[in-house]
Formats: structure tokens, C-alpha cells, sequence
């Protein structure tokens, strides 16, 4: 199975209303819940292209709960969650009918208690064994340490699963330097972590930190890829329109769907390209169209990149 | 004990912003969530005077699930709600921080079975015989008869039971009809039902409509009351400044708090008047400031409504 690690779960609430006016009252006309946090949004793609997934993290209380019911009812998901005291973080968009725009609301979330850590890094360690890769996602939670991202690179690393991370920020200036096999960082965490607004550069300099390979999502521009075996760019057949909001977890699935499968690297790439893209056409944000998917696959340009950063 | 009806139960959920920018991400600094609906606040109200008082309504799913738990957590109020298949709504009302002013989105509701609106019925006549007075508040649910406060407005009187209804639209229209003791409606409601946008001319042909005594709350002016003892005004001390949320409720709770104490109209009029403008003054929203309360209820002008209508 494929593990996929989301410290900061959510339950994720997306309304719909007429047109978003603030300090108006609004009848929402349509709502819709779904599991949300990074490693979550990764493990329903991974498991839609019919891998199996265990997902791991943090749950408490009652939205914690709900999150649970929605995961039992996602085939090939398997729940191995850690309850803690506190209460899963509800997020809530507002989708605008008449624009199309999403207004967005973050609750903070439980703090972590010392012993919660604790009991996640020991469930953690029992899962590894059984994984053909982890994949560590999205930001830290309150109470959990800045570096627990390089520990747990650390940790599968030791139990020789290849271990991907994509965070952004100090967690992953940190964890960068544990080693881990790939890092997934788009333009502005890539730019943060290395200084440099040259896409690649800036991944050969991530490399030169630690990740052994380092694929840059740059939006409309594709994937930029910097690794052992050599660098690549992929790129979709034609710009896209529709929703962003997935798309990087979309393109983390394909990355490690490709890498349990053994495939090579471009054909990782283009997979993983083709599932943003059919992310981004899909009419529900952080699903992916199939068809769309299946119909692109073929049709993504991998290049090798010979120039010089 | 009194009873207080709420069909349309919510679970209301506060989000503090530093400023709300539609389009943009926000990062939600404080989070509270409580019991909602009209009905919940007047009991909130109710229990903190000292009354014992019954929920009755409709309950359903882990929003449900979350509303009981906070009515557990609340001394003096039981809880009676009737489960249903669907979800109990959320409200989400965001703060921003700077301005104070309140965005609200409000989910839609689970649809009623017919059933559950039976089941519904039947433990309301259970609930009559030991309340001292019932309250019907606020909106209808999808699925329930527009009718419905007309059937329980005489179930009540039937039982023998004072009976306060406060709503608006076509279910004011028909319940007034089937003759309660007392409606509350504010301005709005007020002109919406009888085409009158003069208070004492209204007030009196709602009366003719139905209900026994009508008390109209007329936001800073207080409240108008028109009963077959006779008609006052009701004004706070000093114009109160601050949130106006639960204010209406809260005149609600007072009214039935000195209906059971069988205090004379100027005294019912006098604590309703007191609780609202205490509301107004609470730094949280549909919570009321008891010194405020004390303070002020001394000092509520009470005058005999002479003129000709």
C-alpha cells in the first residue's frame, strides 16, 4: 500500500451562494463536505487510479468524525488516523455563483498535545513496513515541532521506504535536509526555500540541500524535474481552464503512482501531468475528470532539459 | 417548565477574521459554536434566569450530534428534540475584526419526512401537559406544512396551554388565525403581515387577526404592547449601543418569564425590554449581560398607549 501522512486533516466545507456580499446574510444553496488536507486530497486520487492507500494524521471530536464517516465511504481508503483531544479544523469556501471565485475560511485547529506526537510517530513506525512509499503532506499543526517533517523523513528512510515531501515554509527547509527521495514544491515554495526565481536553478540548488529529486509544479508551465537520472520538463498539450484547487496534490498522486509502479521517470512525469490537468478541467474542485485524464496521458511532452542552470 | 419550539434547530458557528476580503484566503483566529435557532436562544435565555425549561424540535446527523452536546452543557435546559434522517443545519456567521460587522451563510436544512413530522406532533402533546406556556419560534424547515404553527397553536390551546408565537410570513399569517395568546413581531413583520407601517394601528389589527395580545419589538424605540388589559410602550433608559443579535429572543424569554411569574403586563414589558437591551450590550452575541439586566430593569419607562389608533 501507499501511505500518505496529513498532520493538519480537515473537514472540508465547500457553500455555494448567489453572489458573496460581506456583512449580508446569504441562503446557501448547495453544500458539500468532503475529507480535506493535503495527503487526504492525494490518498482519493492514488485510490480512484486504483491503488491501495492508507491514510494517517490527526483526528478529534466531532468534525473529526465526520471526516472518518466520509473516509469510510471512499473505496480503497483505509483509515488510520490517531484521535487526539482536541477537534478537527473545518475549512469552508465560498463559492461566488455569478463569479466562480472562492472565498476561503481556515479554522486553526487543535493544538497537539506532547503525548499525541508521541503516539502518532509509534503508529507511524508500525505502518512503515507495510508501505511501498509515504508521502508527507502540507503544513504542521499547532503543538506538533518545526522539525517533525525531518524526523519523519528520517524514520522511512531507515525502514527503506521512499519517502516524498511536499510542505513549504521552515518544515520543509528542515525536512529537505533529512534526505527524503522527492520533493514536490510549486514556484513560490521553491523560490522561498532556495532564493532563486529561476525554476532551474532553484531545483538543483533544492537538490544540492538534500532531496535527491526535485520536481517543481509550475502551474500552466508543467513539471520541471531534477534528478540523478537526469532533468526533464512536461508540459500538458494545451493550457487548460477550470479550477486549480488539487491540482498539486493531483500531480503528487501521479508522481507516486508512477514510483510504485516502477515506471520511468517521464512516464512519472506525464502521468502526473495529465492528472493536474484533468484535475484543474474537473467540475468539482480537487476531483479529476477520467476521460480527460486517459485522453491526455498520451498527449504530454517530456523533454529532457540539457541547458545549463 | 416551559417548553420552547424550534423546527428549524441550527448549529451556529462564529468565525473571527481579522478583515473579510471576498476572493481571498482567511485564517480563522477564534472559532465558537453554540445552539441555534430562535427557539434554543429563548430556552439559553429562560434557563439563565433561573427557569426550567424543555427543547423541542428536530435533531439529525453529527451537526446534530454537536447541538445536543452543547444543550447538555447548558444547566436548566432538557433536551426533547426529535431525531430526523437528514442534517441539522449550520449557520456560519464571520466577524470582521475591524469593522465588527457580521457576514452570515446559512445552510438550507434537511428536508422533513412526513413522518418525522409526525413523530414531531406526537411528542409535542406529550411535552404539553407539563409546561406552564410554549414558544414557537422562528422559521419552518422544508417539508413541514406552511400550516404547521396553526395546528400547534390550537394543539396547545386545546391542552390549555399559554401559547407565544414568533415568526414571520405565510406561517405568521395562517397561525395568527388559530388565536394565540401572544406574537412578537418586530417592525418588519409587523407591517409584512398587516400592510400597516404605523405600530399602534398595526399592532391593533393584528389583534383583530387573532392573536390575544400582541407585542411588537420596535428595536430602539422597545416594544408596543396591545392586550385586551390594555396598551403600553416600553422604552430602555438610554439608547444601548453594541450587537442586536438574540435582542428579539431575549424580549421573547422575558416575556414568557413573566407570564409563568403571572406578573402584570407593565412588569412583563419592563424585563423584556431589559433582557433585549442587555443583549445588545453583551460582548458575545445572543448572550446577555445579567448586571446590565438588573441594572437597567429598574429603570425601563412603562407608559399607557392613549392615543386613538
Amino acid at each position: 500500500m501507499i501511505l500518505t501522512v496529513t498532520l493538519n486533516t480537515a473537514l472540508d466545507i465547500t457553500y455555494r451562494v448567489r453572489s458573496l456580499t460581506p456583512h449580508a446574510s446569504h441562503r446557501v444553496s448547495d453544500v458539500v463536505e468532503r475529507p480535506g488536507g493535503k495527503g487526504l486530497n492525494v490518498a482519493r486520487v492514488l485510490a480512484a487510479l486504483g491503488h491501495e492507500v492508507t491514510v494517517t494524521g490527526f483526528t478529534g471530536g466531532a468534525t473529526g468524525g465526520q471526516l472518518q464517516e466520509h473516509l469510510t465511504a471512499t473505496p480503497g481508503v483505509r483509515d488510520a488516523l490517531v484521535p487526539v483531544a482536541g477537534s478537527t479544523r473545518r475549512t469552508v469556501a465560498v463559492v461566488d455563483g455569478r463569479t466562480g471565485d472562492t472565498t476561503q475560511l481556515n479554522e486553526p485547529g487543535p493544538v497537539i498535545a506532547p503525548a499525541e506526537w508521541i503516539a502518532f510517530q509509534e503508529a507511524y513506525e508500525d505502518l512503515l513496513p507495510s508501505a511501498a512509499a509515504v508521502a508527507l503532506c502540507g503544513s504542521l499543526p499547532p503543538g506538533v515541532p518545526v522539525g517533525a517533517y525531518a524526523l519523519l523523513v528520517r524514520t522511512a528512510r531507515a525502514a527503506g521506504v521512499p519517502v516524498l515531501l511536499d510542505t513549504s515554509g521552515e518544515p520543509l527547509r528542515r525536512g529537505i535536509a533529512a534526505r527524503p527521495d522527492l520533493i514536490k514544491p510549486n514556484a513560490d515554495e521553491l523560490a522561498e526555500l532556495t532564493g532563486s526565481h529561476e525554476p532551474l536553478r532553484a531545483v538543483q540548488d533544492a537538490r544540492r540541500r538534500g532531496a535527491r529529486t526535485v520536481v517543481a509544479s509550475l502551474g500552466t508551465e508543467g513539471l520541471l524535474a531534477a534528478s540523478p537520472e537526469g532533468r526533464w520538463r512536461a508540459v500538458p498539450p494545451a493550457r487548460v481552464h477550470g479550477n486549480p484547487t488539487g491540482a498539486g496534490d493531483s500531480a503528487v498522486a501521479g508522481l507516486l503512482s508512477g514510483l510504485v509502479d516502477h515506471l520511468p521517470w517521464p512516464d512519472r512525469l506525464a502521468r502526473a501531468v495529465a492528472l493536474s490537468a484533468a484535475t484543474v478541467l474537473a467540475p468539482v474542485a480537487g476531483e479529476f475528470d477520467r476521460a480527460a485524464y486517459e485522453e491526455l496521458l498520451g498527449r504530454v511532452a517530456v523533454v529532457t532539459e540539457t541547458s545549463a542552470a
